[in-house]
């Protein structure tokens, strides 16, 4: 009999393939006294051999695809597994107290990793995690049960998993990944971007997939509708296959609109813009027929190195990306580090709630060398093509002016040897804490675009992390009164000649698609893979019908009621 | 020569006292090779001898006034120093690495602390505070060096530390702390409420009067304007002294309003009412003449004993309150645990961002007999006086109306056997989450009235967490489009005949008053100490001028400006 388990559509694509389980075994032992000390300990030994033999044919077959520094895990690892002093205090537990080799491996890696665990220091914090994932591998060698090896994996494979950590998806080959599915996360989990930007059919918050699911059972996992199916009768593996087959088609048929305009039913013109994180994202988002970059993370060279950019590596990072978008748009977001983003090259305080902290421009403000830094990479930049600067996380007026005028001694900085570059730079700010969104006249006044980071408003609005499974039912894209903020903000700006743009998940939501396209968005920036979807949509969308929708959408209670009317409207 | 160290004010009053600081000594060492191992044990067991004597004298003088949680913790040190474990491996370590008393102290009592704190246990966590401390003393005996002893202080003072804690206030006797002042903490920080509630001239967030101070140093506190004055001339403490002989008789005038009605220049009515911790509280209100009680945290029920409260104990409590309060209203905000309350009898999921999570109504309604327990208290005491049940944390129309049903079904419990109880009973709601402040219409038909919680929700807004030093300068009650939010909730509320109510710590303050009348705010609920101030400013201010004000305020740009423009308005 076939099982459906419904979860939340992540990742577009239907894909069928037996499970993998990627859950830890039970590794409970019943303690006992035991007879003879020297059996016991050559039973250690024997594990321990064991789990040196498997990371290393792991480490084999993972080294055409991993990286150095992903290898060196590896390594680490059997390391351990050799340590004179962890194996001897081992030997000791089990002569001096006859314990079983299960209880002496425990008790031995967990005082070892609790000890490094307490020091107050992040590498020997990280080495207790090692040690920790190396006495799991050691005791299920011990106790002859089998652990999951995702870098192992050499044929097609449904990934069933409670939650997908980035070390995950940095071991996993993405050509045997058809799908994944998981217990825990919402649409904007690692797992579910992870999922969009491999191109791989996912689905996340199912609650239960793990226990549902048996290792090696054929499964299905449709993406576009967020079910899983186990143990398909052949007539849904016929259904589904046909439905997959469906979708290849509609890929195609939205392939040919890489060079069309991003333009509605009744003809008015919109832009699709990509979010990237690196230069060579660029490729990826002109393939797909981008717009313009609405967003580019500049994180990323802040969190790959070990020291600050300087401003020629910047400059070089942000002329690669304006270059290889041909004279289109290309927004960049200054730093956005803080909150969940440490760096380990500059110290900032512990904080209880990170979200609500010390970040990105709040750090910028007091570190105006740092930011001036990157905004005259930028200006530099700006030499080679269309480059904006968007200013994140401002919440007042009064923040805005004076990042403003940061901006401005960084640029009269450049053109003091470079007269008139960046006079044409736009300058704009993310509207993503409420007070910038009830107060976005006051603030259209002041930029030349509003990006609208409806992950991070949508948070704060709710006051609910977005990463708390806890809270997630309060993640509510389509609630009447986030939208009349959305609208209010939207109008705000258009008073004002300012451009609205959004780059949140919500920019690439099919559901809000028309709600957006109503309120008069100019922009919608979103993953790379979404956009000739979303250009497809857009053109079969009228706007003045989707401006009555929004009306009627405002006047609900509820985010329910607003998904159950727009898609009673989609599908008439 | 005099110095003036400008802080935030936190509480009113005037304090001229010498300097206690509060500040730990500098302990460390110089690590070094010992030749005379017994000699240096030696000085252990003396300086271990000393740090038990000053517990026991310690703890034999607050006697009288801590309760017996609070003492028994010296009890808990001493035997931390008699500890023979701890002793033997002190000695050992002198002995084999002949290294100094202080080396030896300080390796063996960290291990010690470390391996406790390491373990996943909140009692085992505790106890490795505990060591730390015992630790402290010890070494500063070891070095002959003094500690502060905020239990023994025995005249009068004016502490000055970096922080104040919950453990310091409850050791600290009140009739001899003239004054308080600190380096970090904000205006809803636990030092600066605690000062307000002791009424002890306070002064917050001075950033660098630990270093200013010295010891011992005649130094003045006015908590009035937020000024600390350190070895003061003697004109300076003349003026003061007048100053707080001033302040003494505006206390005698204000103390006169205790039966007056809280009204306007103009005749305009409005409510001045207390926000209470526990129905002993009830007793102050009246006193400093509360029209009612505009919020009792219930959350001292479920934080003060190692169980949930049951129906009786909460029933008995909500009545105590309710009739101490001689027929004036008491609102009872409902549980609001989780984030940075948690229980220990109700173990929460680790959170990353605790003030964005599963905390309050979120819990009640996912654990609807808990929640029912506490409405069914709250029906039955309601046959005692006029009690109104307020939900905290609610963000969405879904949400209100789920909590409403569970007090529907709570209430007809009670109805079985006492018919028409609770049918008087107003439901309100706390305005704390931004997407409620701008949904205020559409939950204003659903309640009888709303009370704005300006610290969480002025949290929320800015995203900026009110307990972090370092986004500190976002807590801006003052900010015009804050203003207009709150303007937005009240109109809100009166287009719906719903009662609109404050009870963050902006209903107390003076440069916002004035704004609040203005925009017809009706209640406004604070410390205690805070109500007849309130009520003499009240009486000399107009409401159609308050009006003007705020239309003006809200057209500024900054907090800052808004400060000025009100100044300016009550100096004139």
């Amino acid at each position: 009999m076939s099982q459906v388990v419904k979860g939340i559509a992540a990742s577009d694509g239907i894909g069928i393939a037996p499970a993998y389980l990627l859950v830890d075994p039970d590794l409970s032992y019943e303690k006992k006294t035991i007879d003879d000390p020297a059996a016991e300990y050559a039973r250690v030994e024997a594990a321990f051999e064991k789990s040196i033999k498997q990371l290393e044919t792991i480490k084999e077959n993972a080294a055409s695809r991993l990286g150095a520094e992903e290898l060196a895990v590896f390594d680490a690892h059997i390391t351990i597994l050799s340590d004179p002093e962890m194996m001897g205090q081992i030997k000791d537990s089990i002569e001096t107290n006859k314990v079983s080799a299960e209880e002496a491996v425990d008790t031995v890696t967990t005082m070892f990793s609790d000890m490094l665990a307490s020091m107050d220091n992040e590498y020997m914090k990280e080495r207790a995690a090692d040690v920790k994932d190396v006495a799991k591998r050691a005791m299920s060698n011990l106790m002859g049960k089998e652990l999951p090896n995702i870098a192992g994996i050499d044929h097609p494979v449904i990934i069933v998993a409670h939650e997908i950590t980035p070390s995950d998806t940095s071991q996993m080959d993405a050509k045997f990944v058809k799908g994944m599915i998981t217990d825990l996360g919402g649409r904007t989990s690692h797992a579910a971007i992870m999922s969009r930007t491999l191109r791989i059919p996912a689905i996340v918050g199912s609650q239960t997939i793990t226990t549902d699911a048996k290792d090696g059972e054929m499964m299905v996992v449709d993406g576009l509708n967020g079910d899983a199916v186990l143990n398909p009768s052949e007539e849904e593996v016929a259904k589904y296959e046909q439905a997959a087959a469906d979708y290849e088609k509609q890929l195609a048929e939205w392939a040919k609109l890489v060079d069309a305009p991003s333009v509605s039913k009744d003809g008015k013109e919109f832009e699709i813009a990509a979010n990237i994180g690196t230069p060579d994202d660029v490729e990826d988002a002109t393939k797909q027929g981008a717009d313009g970059v609405g967003l580019f993370r500049s994180e990323f060279l802040y969190m790959s190195g070990d020291h600050f950019p300087s401003e020629d590596e910047q400059f070089e990072a942000y002329k690669k990306a304006v270059e290889g978008m041909n004279g289109k748009p290309v927004v960049v977001r200054t730093m956005d580090i803080g909150g969940d983003k440490p760096l380990d090259y500059m110290p900032l305080p512990e904080e209880l709630n990170p979200f609500l902290g010390y970040r990105a421009i709040r750090i910028c403000l007091q570190q105006p060398d740092m930011f001036k830094t990157q905004l005259r990479a930028l200006v530099r930049a700006s030499e080679f093509g269309p480059i904006q600067i968007m200013f994140p996380m401002i919440a007042t007026v009064a923040e805005l002016r004076a990042a403003k005028k940061i901006y401005e001694e960084a640029k009269a900085e450049v053109q003091a040897t470079h007269p008139g570059l960046g006079d044409n730079v736009k300058i704009g700010m993310m509207i993503e804490v409420p007070l910038a969104a009830v107060n976005a006249d006051a603030l259209a006044k002041e930029v030349d675009f509003f990006s609208i980071g409806t992950n991070d408003l949508i948070q704060y609005f709710f006051a609910a992390d977005r990463g708390n499974e806890s809270v997630s039912y309060l993640y509510q894209p389509l609630n009447p009164a986030l939208l009349s903020v959305i609208k209010h903000v939207i109008e705000a700006a258009h008073r004002h000649d300012t451009k609205a743009a959004m780059c949140g998940e919500m920019a690439g939501d099919e559901l809000a698609l028309p709600l957006l396209m109503g309120m008069g968005l100019d922009e919608y920036s979103m993953s790379a893979t979404s956009i000739l979807r979303t250009r497809s949509m857009m053109s079969k969308l009228d706007t003045k019908e989707c401006a009555e929708l929004v009306e009627e959408a405002i006047n609900l209670s509820t985010a329910e009621e607003v998904a159950e009317l727009v898609k009673s409207r989609l599908n008439k």
